[in-house]
């Protein structure tokens, strides 16, 4: 049944991918072959820290059946200059060095050289005849000591870029350091009732797509480049290519592929240049895949921290919060530390605050964005702390929450104020639920809530409408379909034009054949390319009635258009189909065009509830149930809004209890394969429950806010609270696997 | 050097798909590969004409390897109605028994079943396991003979649709006969100086493209259907799948290829539906692709025709033609008699006139259009006859065709008035030429000369041109390239957004990712597309404007465009790079859009002088020297002006002098190879020189007029008209062979 007021808008139909993935018959990277079609492979560092001191790549390149061998210097050098390609800043230095290592391999498993051979076979016995002359450093794995003076530095060019814009002048791993504060932290402190200080980690862990990356390259001969790949954005890669490759945009076609999963961990070339540079060393199209050691140790993964939070409470209310937020960003800067520190307090009506934030290098592999980047991790630490304050105020927790919680107009700690959100919606819906109305009882469980927040994403899309001649759509857009995204766009566009759902055929085309649109992350894509799709559809509603007024002989400003019918004041009409018909001696093609620079983004609030039982002898802790409330703006389609917040929950869940990268001291990672690195299967999981508060965005015509992001933010702090609940012990360390619980339960 | 007035029109680059084909990494139809992928074959019809009693396909069905069997059964029933597609009427009965035939096979190698198996081979044994009993019929294969009340009928269901709209009461092979009429045609013969009757027969003859058709269809689990495919037209392969197969256009998606050339011939599916329906059935992509001999049987040719022309002179004026022309249609209703008809005075201006046109069956492959359908026959046919009466007159032969030549304000034989032509100016500039200055002499040798006509296509085009962020620009389009048009549009963008060339990159996208664009035909492309490019320029500019005004702080009223610049009264001004660099801020992508049902379209004439050499003891006919005067409008590409010019005097020479299906009485083709099948090759041209006469087309912005077809009208009979001055022997049957010379001249 469709959302009150609309025909399409909050119905759940099949989505138009569906079928093709689950009959095998989807194209992924993996399925792309092409005539004459060379394989790639890429040695990686054995070493977490090492200068390279040569690279004799002969004896591979003499092997028979070998094409191409490359190494760092085959990409021209990049300046150290940041650049903002529309989608967040780049350091294009960086990103090359993350690409094929030059001077230093920075982590165990950095690209530092790769091959082309007529088979796999070939390739990977030519890497092993690369010789690498290494001069091995000592590592540096955990932020709070690669911030040390003494720590071995990774970038001797590095300074600190500082809150005010100075700069450092002594070589360094923290890249830089951020504040935002507001009111009187110390008075706060002074005249409070109670005040909670802690210290909090987490660990790295990885995106966990289901889809390792691949990338196929075809360098042609008239210098023009096509790369076949699985991405979240193809313009994206396609930009990052054309500063890399110095090549001009419109000498590069990115076809997307279908995406087994990405969640912000395939945004950042990887091997698409290498492919690209062995495609025009080799003449030949050139594939190149990962297995899942190679994503493990190269690719993702968000950033461990370390976090000291001190929160002081007067009466019910949340007077004062003080916060350092330290966090990995992997080989080269770009932690999501930015992000931790302006969600934290979303959830909080407060007045005075102090949030230091740190992006500090070490040698794991370059960070990539995981789905609310940095916002999971800052709320495991403050919303285990505004626990401690409700238990010291007497309260519910989610009571303590609505107390002190943000509603429009509240400023967040950027001073931006903000617009109409549903937090103290959600808070409501939580207390209202059938969970949290249940009791929590025997022993070893216990009940934890937490409130997460999230931005949401606007950014540039771009979708094209074509009306077919018998009556159906072609919507022609650029976003990676993820979560259902093709479905959401057909659903707006079949509202926007009054015409079944069924009538609309999405598909997400390549960079030569749409229009510029940014990349689906950021929760942004059924939002911004909806407006997008909106725009397009009234103009083609426009166009509907300008010919409709040539085929009926009347002033087009006389018509309308309405259910999918175009009338006029003397009760003459016509249908959508009629006018589709027509259109070839009417004007040529209707179409419509859609292009945004999208405004009115509406951001994201969850509050989640969260039973657990805690055995306190093997250290596991079983997830009972999981209610998860989320302000979702509008359900264009509620099974895939539930769907993202289950997927959320579930890889919250996995962070919280189990997923973390485990190195020795060297820096070798040793749980790189999902035997190892253990992520939560259904098995582990019960049904997540979600209840859907819907406070339409009023910045779009639909209410449509981001619902992707958010559902990761507050599982990690909640089951860290019912665990505390269940135990009387708070773990303020991630994972709360079973060997911590099992050692500091001291069972 | 670009044209008068222009920077780019006029120029001569690299054309943007030269290097990928001469390095053969173009993608054609035999280079696709497809997971899974089986390959299909096609059982054809060994008889020309036979009843089809039974097709037990039970054998090849147990044969290992085999997936699926196809007949005539499987497609659905079509009705025998005629719809317009928008490129002309299709009468989808008859499409879908030629694609496989239901109750007969009309002519040898008309196709009666198909099978998809995993390899080639065994798909090859299994046709050989189907049992189809045939019940042979008398065939019929002249079309004058198809046309006696005893022949043998093709259909018992076809009656002749008249004059008038009338249907005739009997059975019949003539589908359709045509007249147009003006003036007093018996007066004027009886006021005549010289009337000349003749009979002039031609051969039927193959469009000859050099990549024989090829299909892959991919039947998708959900209802949905891909086809990769050689075509002229992927919209028009689209909505033949959709009519013949019953799917709504939007479930279908035409990926076009590359194209080894169709010249009229890859208009219509043959492969496409049967690789689709093996595909249903056997749930995997089927791929399909002719051989030569399959080539020759089953697809193309054009009308073989018989034609009679009585002319008559007053003084130096042509007063009265009257003329019946007989085509081929070939197995089912279709022959280009119309256009035939419609051309051949069109270089006249001529005040009384009939001219029948018939429009006949018999058992040979259904005819496709090739190259200015129809009009190359009936040029063959006049063009000789005013030959006669201007040696008749006493003048030279370009003198007699100036003093009756049409102009702008002639009327033509359907009565609407010619706008802006060049015929005169095409004459002139033939008289003026060195090829005519120059003499001819020596034995056996002789000149003629033979103008033509075509009308040149608008339909409709739709086009996407994306502005990247780097100031290079993407122009997505639908047309394919068959003769240069990714340059030729990519020209004119450049030319309207005052761009460098090579910062436009065309692409030819599928029918998912662009608005609707009728075929690459009737010499529109450059014509039509280009107005679609030139509206999406504009649009282009006066977002350029929108986005500067922004950034400039100033209305956007006080800016204007030129030059790369967007410039304001106060000498403030931004480039097109700029505002490209800045757009994500500036409102988000700039693009612009254009569709067309394109109107002005110019029509095209064209001059021809051939100087040949007659061996009076082999028959061989030598062309000399060659020159081709046309009038090209504004030559966007010069080079792919001449191109197209000379590549159809070459097709002309070949269908004057060598080219014909030779049939046995049966009606079995003999010689359907490019060994037996004698077309033109290097060996057998001269340079062929070309005179670009440009009288800009005032219905295009750039005065741009189809330049493709016209060519390939006037050889055949000024070929004939030199072998007559040069043997004193007319030819009236073509093609002008060796055997036929020696036969005629009798030596």
């Amino acid at each position: 049944m469709a959302a009150a007021g609309y025909k399409v808008v909050g119905t759940r139909p099949v989505r138009p991918d569906g079928i093709e993935k689950v009959t095998g018959k989807a194209q992924y990277g993996a399925d792309i072959r092409l005539p004459g079609m060379a394989y790639g492979r890429v040695l990686r560092s054995p070493h977490a820290h090492a200068r390279i001191v040569s690279i004799d790549t002969r004896a591979a390149e003499a092997l028979p059946g070998v094409l191409a061998v490359v190494t760092g210097k085959d990409i021209p050098l990049a300046d150290d200059v940041i650049r903002n390609l529309g989608e967040g800043a780049v350091n294009f230095r960086d990103l090359r060095d993350n690409v094929l290592a030059s001077e230093k391999a920075l982590y165990d498993g950095h690209a530092v050289a790769a091959v082309a051979a007529i088979s796999q076979h070939i390739a990977g016995e030519a890497l092993e005849r690369i010789a690498v002359k290494y001069e091995p450093l000592p590592a540096v794995l955990d932020v709070r000591e690669a911030m040390r003076p003494e720590a071995p530095v990774l970038d001797d060019r590095r300074r600190t870029k500082d809150v005010g814009n100075t700069v450092g002048d002594t070589p360094t791993n923290v890249a830089s350091h951020i504040r935002f504060q507001g009111g009187d932290v110390a008075a706060a402190f002074a005249e409070a009732d109670q005040v909670i200080e802690r210290e909090f980690t987490t660990s790295t862990f990885h995106q966990g797509y289901i889809e390792p990356n691949t990338s196929t390259a075809s360098w042609n001969a008239d210098g023009t480049l096509t790369v076949w790949t699985s991405t979240q954005g193809a313009f994206g890669i396609r930009s990052q290519l054309s500063e890399l490759l110095r090549m001009p945009l419109n000498r590069i076609r990115v076809i997307p592929l279908e995406i087994g999963g990405g969640f912000g961990g395939k945004i950042n070339v990887y091997l698409e240049p290498v492919a690209a540079l062995l495609s025009k060393k080799s003449g030949r199209p050139v594939k190149m895949a990962m297995d899942r050691t190679d994503v493990f140790r190269a690719t993702g993964p968000t950033s461990g921290s370390s976090m000291r939070v001190k929160a002081a409470r007067k009466g019910n209310r949340l007077t004062a919060v003080e916060a350092s937020l330290y966090f990995e960003a992997g080989a080269f800067p770009g932690s999501p530390v930015g992000p931790g520190a302006m969600c934290m307090l979303a959830p909080y009506d407060i007045e005075n605050f102090v949030i230091d934030g740190y992006d500090v290098v070490l040698n794991k592999p370059r960070t990539s964005p995981y789905r609310a980047p940095g916002s999971p991790q800052s709320a495991f630490a403050i919303e285990q702390v505004v626990d401690e304050l409700a238990r010291g105020a007497g309260l519910d927790p989610l009571e303590f929450r609505l107390v002190n919680a943000t509603h429009e107009g509240s400023r967040q700690v950027t001073g931006v104020a903000f617009g109409s959100i549903g937090n103290e919606e959600c808070l409501r819906a939580a207390v209202a639920s059938p969970h949290y109305k249940a009791p929590i009882e025997g022993p070893n469980r216990g009940r934890g809530v937490a409130s997460g927040f999230w931005f949401n994403g606007g950014m540039q899309s771009s979708v094209i409408v074509s009306v077919n001649p018998d009556g159906t759509v072609n919507l022609t857009e650029g976003s990676t379909d993820i979560g259902g995204s093709r479905a959401s766009l057909a659903m707006q566009l079949a509202e926007c034009l009054s015409v079944p759902y069924e009538a609309v055929h999405p598909i997400v085309a390549d960079t030569d054949s749409v229009p510029h649109n940014d990349i689906t992350g950021g929760s942004r894509t059924t939002f911004a390319s909806g407006l997008a799709v909106y725009e397009a559809g009234m103009e083609v509603q426009r166009e509907l009635i300008a010919r409709a007024a040539k085929q009926l002989e009347v002033p087009a400003d006389t018509l309308s258009y309405e259910d999918g019918v175009v009338r006029g004041a003397d009760g003459k009409q016509l249908t959508f189909k009629e006018i589709a018909a027509a259109q070839a001696r009417t004007g040529g093609p209707i179409l419509g065009r859609g292009a945004v620079s999208a405004r009115g983004v509406g951001a994201a609030f969850a509050t989640h509830v969260v039973d657990v039982e805690v055995d306190p002898d093997t250290g596991k802790v079983q997830i009972l149930r999981y209610t998860a409330v989320q302000d979702v703006g509008t359900a264009i389609h509620p099974s895939y809004v539930e769907g993202q917040i289950q997927g959320g929950v579930a890889q919250g869940i996995g962070a919280a209890l189990n997923e973390e990268y485990y190195y020795d001291e060297t820096g070798h990672l040793h749980n790189a394969s999902f035997l190892d690195y253990r992520m939560p299967t259904a098995l582990d999981l019960p049904m997540i429950e979600t209840v859907l508060v819907e406070k339409p965005n009023p910045g779009h015509p639909y209410g449509v806010r981001g619902v992707g992001e958010v559902p990761i933010v507050p599982p990690l702090a909640a089951i860290a609270n019912a665990i505390a609940d269940a135990t009387g012990h708070r773990f303020t360390a991630l994972p709360i696997s079973p060997r911590r619980v099992v050692e500091e339960l001291g069972n």
